[in-house]
């Protein structure tokens, strides 16, 4: 149960390791096939209309993959004894059966009032993204327009947000917890964004917690009350921490993890036989610490969704079930006109993952010397982040021109995957080409530095 | 001796090893460290001054690094048993003594006629480039100007050539003895380019072998005799193939390799003592094959360099002397608006290696499917090289818009290195973002269609 990213790729393989199986998708929003990613693109006006986004419209899943795409159906309690689900749908009540279970719920904010105000928005889901555009562009009782919005949160969705608002013209502020923003990339390489937050015109208040909200009775806040004073706005959009969905799951029994979601093996299996979880609701294994984490990202919910699905079906790849390594928390995201990268672990996270962790940080050009000054020249900072003792690669971080970091981010996430060291990271085979790649590869320059300084 | 990547390399790292040593470079030409791969741009006016593509003066290597750089000294002779080589010098003839050698002598035309004519040119040095745009900007004896100019070779150097020259406004003639262009690439990914090699205005002639020079007594070529008739032009530049120039080393008992070139081992070290090779001129060994093999790139000759000039120096990097582990012939080259790139094995090079070699094409775009309609399409091809025993990838090559090469090319050079299969690739926690990188990654996705072919 749930659609999305997990659920919809469990439900594709599991169609094709079981071509006659009876496949159904219970999704609680109105579309369960869609490129959550996107949602800030159309609301800053990149991507035209919000279908644009829809992987396949439900007839496909429906008519190619004869898989049930049941919309508007909100799964609400899990009975594993009697194999059987009990969904509120738009015809009411009822229970559904199963042999195989796959959870994807996914995953939910973790700032939840109790009792929420009309506008208050966020933009995680589709319903949620329509919701809040919908609201700014209509009369809303009682103010005439939306015009001031509060931001909560300035990780890489609440910037995101923040920056497509602010491209629709609107007086955006940016209220976030922690003292720089982009908390869970690198914090020196994060560091440049405050000036490139307050130059779009974005009012960036960070190291500021929200106590609540302030409004009149009848639903309706008027300021967002934080650690440093009231902040007077129109809406609220939620881009605070997330958390694992799973209040379904673990009232039947189903085990988590120490990070609060659904602990699963690398056959996506939970505690529970037959029944499987993938995506945002489970913990996944960190491929550098061996460690289990959470880390909500779509890429392994959908990789995590097709091994989930596949070992539902009881199909085999090979006679293997079917397995997921883990993650790196690889993730890449263009704000304020550059572009950000990470995989593996931050110095801090190698630290308390319990290596010797050390940085080495390098900025560059990624063309020959002399096309950099021959056209706009396009740096790229990386830092790598390794162990002193072993010299193994741990993490990789990048901030860069357009253009420059997914590439490289790739690359570093392939040598954290093999486990390479510096002395490997050093020596291996890049390209070059003048007009294309450097000489030197910043990754190699940075593990030739690390390497020297050691 | 022997200057440019290798050489000056060996000379650098040699000084940071041993801080008091003597360290000389005999260069025949007349610069010592300069981008070779820029000498086409600057041919075809996209780099401006020749001078740019210098890595460093003269003065600098003699001040800072304490190097003596002796351009226009050309080694001819080398006994090892007295430890000397005999250079003609701009005063003269000398001998030279060494305690240490590094041979970098590089590469050079494997087609060399007899009595080469006045207007036959090349672009692979410095001199060379200089020479050519020399002759074309000034009225030639025994006509008024050259326009129309045979390049010999369509390998990646012959087509960057013929492109720089046919941007000049020139009339290129562009005579390939093989049946496809940019050989030692994927055939298939380069079948594409006839078109676009016409469409620039060069006249290609595929399939077609140089039997010779025609013209009067007087060094003056009027046309170049080819297995498909006579071909008029004022001047002929020669890109064909090389070979390593290892003649003075030979001859001096050094030994080669099957390939042609000096045989090392990992430090560099040749079969007489105190002497090391680094770059074209000597062999090296593929990381995926594991055997000797000869494939001239400044890339790898760079890093040769300074492993033969760190143990030439004596120095150890914690006390193992340095080693280079061997190359992937990683190459990109961007031709006729887009990119091409290649590492590891071509599928006949697998076969020929004696895998169970099998390929995977795949056509993708590089963002979320929105954003490619959004803005203007960047598709790449790529194509995977396969072990179908093992599941071991072999090689990949590409194609695509530009900006969508380079980085996956060195991502896929890492999986190289790292020995990974398939089945890795598939799961590989690649970066998405719907503006930057594409939610199925086309390496991973050319794995996932050659395991399901399997």
């Amino acid at each position: 149960m749930g659609g999305v990213a997990a659920g919809m790729s469990a439900a594709s393989r599991a169609r094709r390791a079981a071509a006659t199986a009876k496949i159904t998708v219970l999704e609680r929003g109105p579309v369960a096939a869609y490129g959550a990613c996107g949602l800030p693109l159309w609301l800053g006006g990149e991507v035209g209309r919000l279908e644009e986004l829809l992987a396949h419209p439900a007839e496909f899943f429906r008519d190619q993959r004869k898989i049930d795409v049941l919309t508007g159906h909100e799964a609400l309690e899990l009975e594993p004894g009697r194999h059987r689900v009990r969904a509120r749908t738009p015809a009411g009540e009822r229970w559904l059966h199963y042999d195989r279970l796959v959870l994807a719920t996914g995953a939910t904010g973790r700032w939840q009032p109790p009792a929420p105000p009309r506008n208050l928005f966020a933009a995680n889901t589709w319903e949620q993204a329509l919701g809040l555009d919908a609201a700014l562009r209509s009369a809303a009782e009682p103010i005439e327009s939306m015009r001031r919005l509060a931001v909560v949160g300035a990780g890489y969705i609440g910037l995101e947000v923040a920056q497509a608002l602010a491209r629709r013209g609107l007086e955006v502020t940016l209220v976030d917890a922690h003292a720089t923003p982009l908390h869970g990339f690198d914090d020196e390489l994060a560091a440049i964004l405050p000036p490139l937050i307050e130059a779009a015109g974005i009012a960036y208040h960070p190291g500021t917690r929200v106590l609540g909200l302030e409004g009149p009775a009848g639903g309706w806040a008027r300021a967002l009350a934080t650690s440093a004073g009231m902040i007077a706005c129109d809406a609220i959009v939620n881009c605070g921490g997330l958390r694992p969905e799973t209040g379904l799951a673990a009232a039947a029994g189903v085990a988590l993890g120490g990070w609060g979601g659904i602990a699963v093996d690398e056959r996506q299996q939970t505690n529970l036989a037959g029944i499987f979880a993938a995506g945002d609701c489970a913990e996944t294994r960190h491929l550098v610490t061996g460690a289990a984490v959470w880390i909500p990202l779509g890429t392994a919910a959908n990789k995590q969704g097709r091994v989930a699905g596949q070992n539902a079906a009881g199909g085999s790849s090979g006679g293997r079930p079917a397995r997921f390594p883990g993650v790196l928390g690889t993730l890449a995201v263009p704000l304020f006109g550059a572009e950000w990268g990470r995989t593996g672990l931050t110095l801090a996270q190698g630290r308390a993952a319990g290596f010797d962790a050390a940085a080495q940080e390098v900025t560059a050009g990624t063309r020959a010397r002399y096309m950099e000054r021959e056209k706009a020249p396009a740096t790229v900072t990386v830092k790598i982040v390794y162990d002193r003792g072993s010299g193994r690669l741990l993490g990789c971080h990048f901030r860069g021109a357009p253009g420059t970091v997914t590439g490289r981010l790739d690359a570093a996430a392939v040598a954290l995957t093999a486990r390479l060291d510096l002395e490997q990271m050093e020596s291996l085979d890049f390209a070059y080409a003048p007009a294309m790649a450097p000489l030197y590869e910043p990754l190699a320059i940075a593990a030739h530095l690390a390497r020297r300084s050691a």
